[in-house]
């Protein structure tokens, strides 16, 4: 099993641990399923409003606080065509593309959670 | 990719969505410390007062709450033997064991988070 190296007399928050860090990027209720549904558009690309019509449940307000955070996070690609209107897609940045195979463990783990 | 059959037309909270469910289970913060160092403990088993001592910064009644709730979920097994005074233990679920392999490949991907 991988060598946790898990902090010995420190509080874990306290130091710089990976799979916390990875929590708090992926904590938020909303960023997985938008991450999810990025993942399974046509070329790992959407645009906003298709977003928006996917993530059902979501406010307007926090699809776009999320993306932003997404973003910051390295997790998503944000861009602006000046089209008229303009055009705005997200996909994946290779942060993102990695976290994938990730998240596909933890889905399969949860598949088989036995009751 | 794993075919993510996402909801068409759900919010994705209202479907049995199993990485939801693995980010309810494991999303409170303590949950995965915890889970840690039960995994980096000899024989993957530990006593309640050295989990306390090594998850530095929680408190006793988080601990007991947290504990309480991975045993529901059936992450850890609660071991008491009526020694004087008692012993309590937990050790890892074979829920708990499978789910390792997931957060290991979550901590790779953190740790490669490119800034």
């Amino acid at each position: 099993m991988q060598d946790l190296n898990l902090p010995k007399d420190q509080n874990i928050y306290e130091t710089e641990c990976p799979i916390l860090r990875a929590m708090q990027i992926l904590g938020q209720k909303w960023k997985l399923p938008i991450l999810w549904y990025i993942a399974d558009a046509p070329m790992q690309t959407i645009r906003y409003n298709e977003l928006q019509r996917k993530v059902i449940g979501i406010t307007a307000t926090m699809l776009t606080k999320c993306l932003r955070e997404l973003e910051a996070d390295k997790l998503i690609i944000r861009k602006h065509t000046p089209t008229i209107p303009p055009t705005v897609e997200y996909s994946l940045h290779e942060n993102g593309k990695t976290l994938i195979p990730a998240l596909n463990a933890l889905y399969q783990w949860a598949v088989t959670l036995k009751p």
